[in-house]
Protein backbone atom coordinates (compact mmCIF):
# COMPACT_ATOMS: atom_id res chain seq x y z
CA UNK A 1 0.00 0.00 0.00
CA UNK A 2 3.03 2.31 0.80
CA UNK A 3 3.43 2.60 -3.47
CA UNK A 4 0.47 3.52 -4.30
CA UNK A 5 0.43 7.29 -5.58
CA UNK A 6 -1.26 10.30 -4.63
CA UNK A 7 -3.76 10.18 -6.82
CA UNK A 8 -6.95 8.33 -7.25
CA UNK A 9 -9.80 7.75 -9.93
CA UNK A 10 -12.75 6.70 -8.04
CA UNK A 11 -16.10 5.31 -10.23
CA UNK A 12 -19.16 7.00 -8.71
CA UNK A 13 -22.66 6.10 -9.95
CA UNK A 14 -24.39 8.41 -6.82
CA UNK A 15 -25.60 5.04 -5.17
CA UNK A 16 -25.01 3.79 -1.40
CA UNK A 17 -21.69 1.71 -2.87
CA UNK A 18 -20.01 4.53 -4.86
CA UNK A 19 -20.25 6.28 -1.54
CA UNK A 20 -18.77 3.95 0.46
CA UNK A 21 -15.40 3.41 -2.22
CA UNK A 22 -15.49 7.52 -2.09
CA UNK A 23 -14.92 7.98 1.50
CA UNK A 24 -12.78 5.14 2.04
CA UNK A 25 -10.81 6.72 -0.72
CA UNK A 26 -11.11 10.08 0.36
CA UNK A 27 -9.30 8.29 3.67
CA UNK A 28 -6.53 6.86 1.90
CA UNK A 29 -5.24 9.36 -1.15
CA UNK A 30 -4.55 12.61 -1.39
CA UNK A 31 -5.88 13.62 -4.45
CA UNK A 32 -9.54 11.99 -5.65
CA UNK A 33 -10.89 12.29 -9.23
CA UNK A 34 -14.69 10.45 -9.85
CA UNK A 35 -15.89 9.37 -12.95
CA UNK A 36 -19.77 8.61 -13.48
CA UNK A 37 -21.09 7.83 -16.64
CA UNK A 38 -24.11 8.83 -18.96
CA UNK A 39 -25.85 6.00 -20.56
CA UNK A 40 -29.30 7.55 -21.26
CA UNK A 41 -30.10 5.84 -17.59
CA UNK A 42 -33.72 6.60 -16.55
CA UNK A 43 -32.64 7.15 -13.42
CA UNK A 44 -30.70 10.01 -14.09
CA UNK A 45 -31.26 11.39 -10.57
CA UNK A 46 -27.64 9.03 -9.84
CA UNK A 47 -26.09 11.73 -11.80
CA UNK A 48 -27.00 14.56 -10.01
CA UNK A 49 -26.15 12.28 -6.99
CA UNK A 50 -22.85 11.23 -8.03
CA UNK A 51 -22.05 15.17 -8.38
CA UNK A 52 -23.58 15.77 -5.43
CA UNK A 53 -21.44 13.25 -3.15
CA UNK A 54 -18.04 14.00 -5.39
CA UNK A 55 -18.72 17.62 -4.01
CA UNK A 56 -19.28 16.43 -0.54
CA UNK A 57 -16.11 14.86 -0.23
CA UNK A 58 -14.52 17.73 -2.09
CA UNK A 59 -13.10 15.90 -5.54
CA UNK A 60 -10.07 17.54 -7.32
CA UNK A 61 -12.24 16.78 -10.49
CA UNK A 62 -16.13 14.90 -11.30
CA UNK A 63 -15.97 14.00 -14.50
CA UNK A 64 -18.99 12.52 -16.33
CA UNK A 65 -18.26 10.65 -19.56
CA UNK A 66 -21.17 10.46 -22.02
CA UNK A 67 -21.61 6.49 -22.93
CA UNK A 68 -23.88 6.48 -26.08
CA UNK A 69 -22.72 2.69 -27.19
CA UNK A 70 -24.87 1.69 -24.42
CA UNK A 71 -28.05 3.40 -24.73
CA UNK A 72 -27.84 2.25 -28.25
CA UNK A 73 -27.37 -1.74 -27.71
CA UNK A 74 -29.78 -1.23 -24.52
CA UNK A 75 -33.28 -2.20 -25.55
CA UNK A 76 -33.22 -3.70 -21.70
CA UNK A 77 -34.97 -2.31 -18.82
CA UNK A 78 -32.08 0.47 -17.36
CA UNK A 79 -32.80 2.72 -20.14
CA UNK A 80 -36.23 1.50 -21.32
CA UNK A 81 -39.44 2.65 -20.55
CA UNK A 82 -40.89 -0.60 -18.82
CA UNK A 83 -41.49 -0.01 -15.00
CA UNK A 84 -38.10 -2.25 -13.16
CA UNK A 85 -39.32 -4.72 -10.92
CA UNK A 86 -37.75 -8.17 -10.16
CA UNK A 87 -37.82 -10.17 -13.21
CA UNK A 88 -35.38 -12.00 -15.06
CA UNK A 89 -34.14 -11.80 -18.38
CA UNK A 90 -35.79 -15.03 -20.04
CA UNK A 91 -32.99 -15.66 -21.87
CA UNK A 92 -30.09 -15.32 -19.95
CA UNK A 93 -31.69 -15.91 -16.13
CA UNK A 94 -29.79 -12.10 -15.65
CA UNK A 95 -31.45 -9.79 -14.04
CA UNK A 96 -33.48 -7.79 -16.76
CA UNK A 97 -31.30 -4.41 -15.14
CA UNK A 98 -28.53 -6.18 -16.79
CA UNK A 99 -26.72 -4.62 -19.57
CA UNK A 100 -23.87 -6.98 -21.05
CA UNK A 101 -20.70 -5.54 -20.49
CA UNK A 102 -21.79 -2.61 -18.67
CA UNK A 103 -18.92 -2.61 -15.83
CA UNK A 104 -16.15 -3.69 -18.32
CA UNK A 105 -16.78 -0.40 -20.55
CA UNK A 106 -17.21 1.59 -17.08
CA UNK A 107 -13.97 0.36 -15.62
CA UNK A 108 -11.97 0.58 -19.19
CA UNK A 109 -13.05 4.03 -19.53
CA UNK A 110 -12.21 5.11 -16.04
CA UNK A 111 -8.65 3.82 -16.48
CA UNK A 112 -8.60 5.37 -19.78
CA UNK A 113 -8.45 8.64 -18.10
CA UNK A 114 -6.18 7.74 -14.69
CA UNK A 115 -4.03 6.97 -18.05
CA UNK A 116 -4.35 10.27 -19.21
CA UNK A 117 -4.08 11.86 -15.66
CA UNK A 118 -1.21 9.49 -14.59
CA UNK A 119 -2.50 7.86 -11.71
CA UNK A 120 -2.70 3.74 -11.63
CA UNK A 121 -5.23 3.63 -8.73
CA UNK A 122 -8.73 2.94 -9.27
CA UNK A 123 -12.00 2.10 -7.14
CA UNK A 124 -15.05 0.85 -7.74
CA UNK A 125 -17.86 -0.77 -5.91
CA UNK A 126 -18.21 -3.62 -7.47
CA UNK A 127 -19.45 -6.38 -5.02
CA UNK A 128 -19.64 -10.32 -5.79
CA UNK A 129 -21.54 -11.12 -2.28
CA UNK A 130 -24.77 -10.11 -3.64
CA UNK A 131 -24.05 -9.07 -6.89
CA UNK A 132 -27.19 -9.96 -7.92
CA UNK A 133 -26.39 -12.24 -10.96
CA UNK A 134 -24.13 -9.66 -12.73
CA UNK A 135 -20.84 -11.58 -13.45
CA UNK A 136 -19.25 -8.63 -14.00
CA UNK A 137 -18.84 -7.91 -10.80
CA UNK A 138 -17.15 -11.28 -9.70
CA UNK A 139 -13.81 -10.77 -8.77
CA UNK A 140 -12.50 -13.34 -11.39
CA UNK A 141 -14.47 -10.95 -13.70
CA UNK A 142 -12.14 -7.79 -12.14
CA UNK A 143 -9.26 -9.59 -12.00
CA UNK A 144 -8.93 -10.85 -16.02
CA UNK A 145 -10.03 -6.97 -16.58
CA UNK A 146 -7.23 -5.53 -14.53
CA UNK A 147 -4.60 -8.10 -16.38
CA UNK A 148 -6.46 -6.76 -19.50
CA UNK A 149 -5.66 -3.23 -18.88
CA UNK A 150 -2.30 -3.53 -17.99
CA UNK A 151 -1.29 -5.32 -20.89
CA UNK A 152 -3.63 -2.86 -23.61
CA UNK A 153 -2.24 0.20 -21.84
CA UNK A 154 0.91 -1.13 -20.77
CA UNK A 155 0.38 1.03 -17.57
CA UNK A 156 0.14 -0.70 -13.66
CA UNK A 157 -3.03 -0.03 -13.21
CA UNK A 158 -4.41 -1.42 -9.74
CA UNK A 159 -7.99 -1.97 -9.43
CA UNK A 160 -9.66 -1.83 -5.47
CA UNK A 161 -12.56 -3.05 -4.64
CA UNK A 162 -13.04 -2.45 -1.03
CA UNK A 163 -16.83 -3.80 -0.95
CA UNK A 164 -16.33 -7.30 -3.03
CA UNK A 165 -16.82 -9.72 -0.20
CA UNK A 166 -18.72 -8.28 1.95
CA UNK A 167 -22.43 -7.89 2.70
CA UNK A 168 -24.27 -4.83 2.04
CA UNK A 169 -24.76 -4.29 6.28
CA UNK A 170 -21.00 -4.46 6.54
CA UNK A 171 -21.08 -2.40 3.64
CA UNK A 172 -23.15 0.41 5.50
CA UNK A 173 -21.00 -0.41 8.69
CA UNK A 174 -17.66 0.22 6.90
CA UNK A 175 -18.98 3.83 5.61
CA UNK A 176 -19.57 3.89 9.80
CA UNK A 177 -16.32 3.56 10.69
CA UNK A 178 -14.86 5.53 7.77
CA UNK A 179 -16.83 8.46 8.93
CA UNK A 180 -19.51 8.76 6.03
CA UNK A 181 -22.75 7.65 6.73
CA UNK A 182 -24.20 11.15 6.31
CA UNK A 183 -23.19 10.79 2.69
CA UNK A 184 -25.39 8.00 2.09
CA UNK A 185 -28.63 10.54 2.80
CA UNK A 186 -26.96 12.01 -0.19
CA UNK A 187 -27.33 9.11 -2.61
CA UNK A 188 -29.30 7.16 -5.32
CA UNK A 189 -30.23 3.62 -5.27
CA UNK A 190 -34.18 3.61 -7.08
CA UNK A 191 -33.52 1.78 -10.35
CA UNK A 192 -37.09 3.69 -11.09
CA UNK A 193 -35.16 6.88 -10.85
CA UNK A 194 -37.96 7.73 -8.11
CA UNK A 195 -37.80 10.29 -5.20
CA UNK A 196 -38.79 9.13 -2.92
CA UNK A 197 -37.72 5.45 -4.02
CA UNK A 198 -40.67 3.39 -4.88
CA UNK A 199 -39.18 0.92 -2.74
CA UNK A 200 -40.42 -1.88 -4.98
CA UNK A 201 -37.52 -2.38 -7.51
CA UNK A 202 -34.71 -4.92 -6.77
CA UNK A 203 -32.40 -2.23 -6.39
CA UNK A 204 -34.69 -0.24 -3.29
CA UNK A 205 -35.10 -3.79 -1.83
CA UNK A 206 -31.57 -4.48 -1.73
CA UNK A 207 -30.86 -1.40 0.40
CA UNK A 208 -33.52 -1.53 2.36
CA UNK A 209 -32.65 -4.74 3.94
CA UNK A 210 -29.22 -3.82 3.98
CA UNK A 211 -30.16 -1.09 6.49
CA UNK A 212 -32.28 -3.65 8.27
CA UNK A 213 -29.44 -5.96 8.68
CA UNK A 214 -27.18 -3.27 10.17
CA UNK A 215 -29.79 -2.28 12.29
CA UNK A 216 -29.13 1.40 11.26
CA UNK A 217 -32.20 3.98 9.66
CA UNK A 218 -31.47 4.56 6.25
CA UNK A 219 -29.87 8.38 5.82
CA UNK A 220 -31.46 9.13 2.88
CA UNK A 221 -35.01 8.26 3.78
CA UNK A 222 -34.55 10.22 7.50
CA UNK A 223 -33.63 12.97 4.91
CA UNK A 224 -36.85 12.99 2.94
CA UNK A 225 -38.87 12.00 6.36
CA UNK A 226 -39.69 8.85 5.54
CA UNK A 227 -38.93 7.39 8.59
CA UNK B 1 -13.39 -24.98 -36.00
CA UNK B 2 -17.06 -27.57 -36.66
CA UNK B 3 -18.24 -26.29 -33.25
CA UNK B 4 -18.47 -22.41 -34.34
CA UNK B 5 -21.99 -21.22 -35.12
CA UNK B 6 -23.77 -20.23 -38.14
CA UNK B 7 -23.29 -16.08 -37.01
CA UNK B 8 -20.07 -14.01 -36.48
CA UNK B 9 -19.47 -10.17 -36.14
CA UNK B 10 -17.08 -8.14 -37.29
CA UNK B 11 -14.97 -5.06 -36.56
CA UNK B 12 -15.32 -3.10 -39.81
CA UNK B 13 -13.55 0.25 -39.07
CA UNK B 14 -13.37 0.65 -43.22
CA UNK B 15 -9.81 0.16 -43.36
CA UNK B 16 -7.50 -2.75 -45.52
CA UNK B 17 -7.15 -4.79 -41.98
CA UNK B 18 -10.78 -5.08 -41.94
CA UNK B 19 -12.07 -5.31 -44.98
CA UNK B 20 -9.32 -8.20 -45.36
CA UNK B 21 -11.29 -10.10 -41.89
CA UNK B 22 -14.27 -9.62 -43.51
CA UNK B 23 -13.99 -11.24 -46.64
CA UNK B 24 -11.79 -14.11 -44.45
CA UNK B 25 -14.88 -14.40 -42.15
CA UNK B 26 -17.76 -14.18 -45.20
CA UNK B 27 -16.03 -17.11 -46.83
CA UNK B 28 -16.70 -18.70 -43.29
CA UNK B 29 -19.28 -18.27 -41.58
CA UNK B 30 -23.40 -18.28 -43.06
CA UNK B 31 -24.03 -15.05 -41.17
CA UNK B 32 -21.69 -12.37 -41.04
CA UNK B 33 -22.49 -9.05 -39.02
CA UNK B 34 -20.60 -5.94 -39.30
CA UNK B 35 -20.17 -3.69 -36.28
CA UNK B 36 -18.43 0.14 -36.33
CA UNK B 37 -17.85 2.99 -34.11
CA UNK B 38 -18.09 6.69 -34.63
CA UNK B 39 -16.11 8.34 -32.00
CA UNK B 40 -15.74 11.73 -33.61
CA UNK B 41 -12.99 10.63 -35.45
CA UNK B 42 -11.80 13.01 -38.31
CA UNK B 43 -11.61 10.06 -40.66
CA UNK B 44 -14.98 10.25 -40.82
CA UNK B 45 -14.39 9.01 -44.64
CA UNK B 46 -13.95 5.30 -43.21
CA UNK B 47 -17.37 5.25 -41.98
CA UNK B 48 -18.76 5.63 -45.11
CA UNK B 49 -15.99 2.69 -46.29
CA UNK B 50 -17.11 0.33 -43.68
CA UNK B 51 -20.65 0.41 -45.00
CA UNK B 52 -20.00 0.43 -48.37
CA UNK B 53 -17.88 -2.80 -47.40
CA UNK B 54 -20.72 -4.16 -45.64
CA UNK B 55 -23.26 -3.99 -48.23
CA UNK B 56 -20.36 -5.16 -50.63
CA UNK B 57 -19.92 -8.27 -49.31
CA UNK B 58 -23.49 -8.58 -48.07
CA UNK B 59 -23.73 -8.57 -44.40
CA UNK B 60 -27.17 -9.32 -41.87
CA UNK B 61 -26.38 -6.16 -40.35
CA UNK B 62 -24.26 -3.39 -40.29
CA UNK B 63 -24.19 -1.53 -37.15
CA UNK B 64 -22.67 1.95 -36.09
CA UNK B 65 -22.25 2.84 -32.54
CA UNK B 66 -21.34 6.15 -31.39
CA UNK B 67 -18.78 6.16 -28.72
CA UNK B 68 -19.10 9.35 -27.33
CA UNK B 69 -16.90 8.84 -24.61
CA UNK B 70 -13.63 8.59 -26.71
CA UNK B 71 -14.50 11.76 -28.07
CA UNK B 72 -14.90 13.14 -24.77
CA UNK B 73 -11.41 11.94 -23.74
CA UNK B 74 -9.74 12.31 -26.45
CA UNK B 75 -7.52 15.20 -26.98
CA UNK B 76 -5.67 13.11 -29.36
CA UNK B 77 -4.64 13.35 -33.08
CA UNK B 78 -7.29 11.13 -34.64
CA UNK B 79 -10.20 13.39 -32.99
CA UNK B 80 -8.18 16.81 -32.53
CA UNK B 81 -7.69 19.65 -35.72
CA UNK B 82 -3.94 19.14 -35.67
CA UNK B 83 -2.78 17.21 -38.85
CA UNK B 84 -1.33 13.74 -37.98
CA UNK B 85 1.90 12.93 -39.24
CA UNK B 86 3.89 10.36 -37.49
CA UNK B 87 5.00 12.27 -34.52
CA UNK B 88 5.30 10.28 -30.84
CA UNK B 89 3.73 11.31 -27.64
CA UNK B 90 6.22 12.88 -25.33
CA UNK B 91 5.20 11.45 -22.43
CA UNK B 92 4.15 7.68 -23.59
CA UNK B 93 6.70 7.35 -26.50
CA UNK B 94 3.34 5.93 -28.27
CA UNK B 95 1.83 6.91 -31.90
CA UNK B 96 -0.45 10.26 -31.16
CA UNK B 97 -2.98 8.54 -32.99
CA UNK B 98 -3.12 6.23 -29.86
CA UNK B 99 -6.70 6.25 -27.74
CA UNK B 100 -5.46 4.63 -24.93
CA UNK B 101 -7.81 1.17 -24.92
CA UNK B 102 -9.83 1.42 -27.64
CA UNK B 103 -9.68 -1.16 -28.95
CA UNK B 104 -10.91 -2.86 -26.07
CA UNK B 105 -13.64 -0.75 -25.57
CA UNK B 106 -14.63 -1.44 -29.20
CA UNK B 107 -13.62 -5.58 -28.53
CA UNK B 108 -16.31 -4.78 -25.12
CA UNK B 109 -18.82 -3.46 -27.29
CA UNK B 110 -18.91 -5.99 -30.29
CA UNK B 111 -19.15 -8.35 -27.71
CA UNK B 112 -22.18 -6.96 -26.28
CA UNK B 113 -23.56 -6.81 -29.21
CA UNK B 114 -22.80 -10.47 -29.72
CA UNK B 115 -24.21 -11.75 -26.87
CA UNK B 116 -27.94 -10.04 -27.84
CA UNK B 117 -27.46 -11.71 -31.07
CA UNK B 118 -26.72 -14.55 -29.89
CA UNK B 119 -23.43 -14.97 -31.44
CA UNK B 120 -20.23 -15.85 -29.66
CA UNK B 121 -17.36 -15.61 -32.40
CA UNK B 122 -15.85 -12.27 -33.25
CA UNK B 123 -13.57 -11.05 -35.30
CA UNK B 124 -11.28 -7.94 -35.85
CA UNK B 125 -8.23 -7.26 -37.72
CA UNK B 126 -5.74 -5.83 -34.86
CA UNK B 127 -1.94 -7.56 -35.78
CA UNK B 128 0.86 -7.73 -33.61
CA UNK B 129 3.26 -7.78 -36.64
CA UNK B 130 3.52 -3.95 -37.04
CA UNK B 131 1.14 -2.65 -34.41
CA UNK B 132 2.43 0.51 -34.23
CA UNK B 133 2.73 1.05 -30.82
CA UNK B 134 -0.52 0.00 -29.64
CA UNK B 135 -0.57 -2.23 -26.85
CA UNK B 136 -4.56 -2.85 -27.24
CA UNK B 137 -3.70 -4.92 -30.49
CA UNK B 138 -1.23 -7.38 -28.92
CA UNK B 139 -1.90 -11.24 -29.20
CA UNK B 140 -1.76 -11.19 -25.19
CA UNK B 141 -3.85 -8.43 -24.76
CA UNK B 142 -6.68 -10.22 -26.83
CA UNK B 143 -6.33 -13.34 -24.96
CA UNK B 144 -6.44 -10.92 -21.58
CA UNK B 145 -9.35 -9.94 -23.00
CA UNK B 146 -11.27 -12.52 -24.21
CA UNK B 147 -10.70 -14.31 -20.58
CA UNK B 148 -12.75 -10.97 -19.57
CA UNK B 149 -15.10 -10.73 -21.64
CA UNK B 150 -16.18 -14.66 -20.90
CA UNK B 151 -15.59 -13.68 -17.39
CA UNK B 152 -17.54 -10.74 -17.41
CA UNK B 153 -20.88 -12.27 -19.77
CA UNK B 154 -20.86 -15.55 -18.85
CA UNK B 155 -20.57 -15.96 -22.70
CA UNK B 156 -17.99 -18.33 -24.57
CA UNK B 157 -16.12 -16.09 -26.84
CA UNK B 158 -13.83 -16.62 -29.66
CA UNK B 159 -12.55 -13.67 -30.66
CA UNK B 160 -10.25 -14.70 -34.10
CA UNK B 161 -7.63 -12.14 -35.03
CA UNK B 162 -6.40 -13.90 -38.67
CA UNK B 163 -3.83 -10.99 -38.90
CA UNK B 164 -2.49 -11.32 -35.45
CA UNK B 165 1.24 -12.63 -37.07
CA UNK B 166 1.05 -11.53 -40.53
CA UNK B 167 2.76 -8.39 -42.03
CA UNK B 168 0.72 -6.41 -44.61
CA UNK B 169 2.09 -7.67 -47.81
CA UNK B 170 1.25 -10.65 -46.03
CA UNK B 171 -2.91 -9.54 -45.30
CA UNK B 172 -2.96 -8.48 -48.99
CA UNK B 173 -2.10 -11.85 -49.97
CA UNK B 174 -4.22 -13.10 -47.68
CA UNK B 175 -7.50 -10.94 -49.15
CA UNK B 176 -6.61 -11.73 -52.97
CA UNK B 177 -6.47 -15.69 -52.17
CA UNK B 178 -10.14 -15.15 -50.27
CA UNK B 179 -10.84 -13.67 -53.17
CA UNK B 180 -11.47 -10.05 -51.91
CA UNK B 181 -8.63 -8.09 -53.36
CA UNK B 182 -11.38 -5.74 -55.45
CA UNK B 183 -12.67 -5.03 -51.40
CA UNK B 184 -9.70 -3.00 -50.88
CA UNK B 185 -10.66 -0.25 -53.87
CA UNK B 186 -13.44 1.05 -50.94
CA UNK B 187 -11.27 0.78 -48.03
CA UNK B 188 -10.31 4.17 -46.48
CA UNK B 189 -6.44 4.31 -44.46
CA UNK B 190 -5.73 7.80 -44.69
CA UNK B 191 -5.61 9.03 -40.72
CA UNK B 192 -5.86 12.58 -42.28
CA UNK B 193 -8.98 11.28 -43.55
CA UNK B 194 -8.28 12.34 -47.28
CA UNK B 195 -9.71 11.24 -50.12
CA UNK B 196 -7.02 10.35 -51.93
CA UNK B 197 -5.16 9.66 -49.10
CA UNK B 198 -2.65 12.63 -47.95
CA UNK B 199 0.08 9.88 -48.55
CA UNK B 200 2.02 11.25 -45.41
CA UNK B 201 0.95 9.68 -42.25
CA UNK B 202 1.71 7.29 -40.92
CA UNK B 203 -1.24 5.00 -41.94
CA UNK B 204 -0.55 5.90 -45.93
CA UNK B 205 3.12 4.97 -45.55
CA UNK B 206 2.27 1.60 -43.99
CA UNK B 207 -0.26 0.96 -46.41
CA UNK B 208 2.00 1.68 -49.42
CA UNK B 209 5.13 -0.24 -47.82
CA UNK B 210 2.69 -3.10 -47.87
CA UNK B 211 1.57 -2.99 -51.26
CA UNK B 212 4.88 -2.36 -52.52
CA UNK B 213 6.23 -5.10 -50.59
CA UNK B 214 3.66 -7.74 -52.23
CA UNK B 215 4.07 -6.45 -55.70
CA UNK B 216 0.33 -5.74 -56.13
CA UNK B 217 -0.62 -2.08 -57.20
CA UNK B 218 -3.50 -0.46 -54.19
CA UNK B 219 -6.22 -1.11 -55.84
CA UNK B 220 -8.03 1.90 -54.17
CA UNK B 221 -5.30 4.01 -55.81
CA UNK B 222 -5.94 2.37 -59.51
CA UNK B 223 -9.73 3.13 -58.25
CA UNK B 224 -9.17 6.81 -57.79
CA UNK B 225 -6.65 7.19 -61.25
CA UNK B 226 -3.87 7.18 -59.17
CA UNK B 227 -1.64 4.96 -60.62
Amino acid sequence: MNERGKQVVVLCSGGQDSATCLRWAANRWEQVYTIAFDYGQRHRVELEAAASLAKLVGVVEHRVLPVSALAALAGNALTGSDMVRTETNARSGLPNTFVPGRNLIFLTLAAAWAYQLGTSDLVTGVCQTDYSGYPDCRESTIAALSQTLQAGMEYPFTIHTPLMHITKAQSIELIRQEGGLELLAHTHTCYNGAVPPCGECSACILRARGFSAAGIPDPLLERLGRV
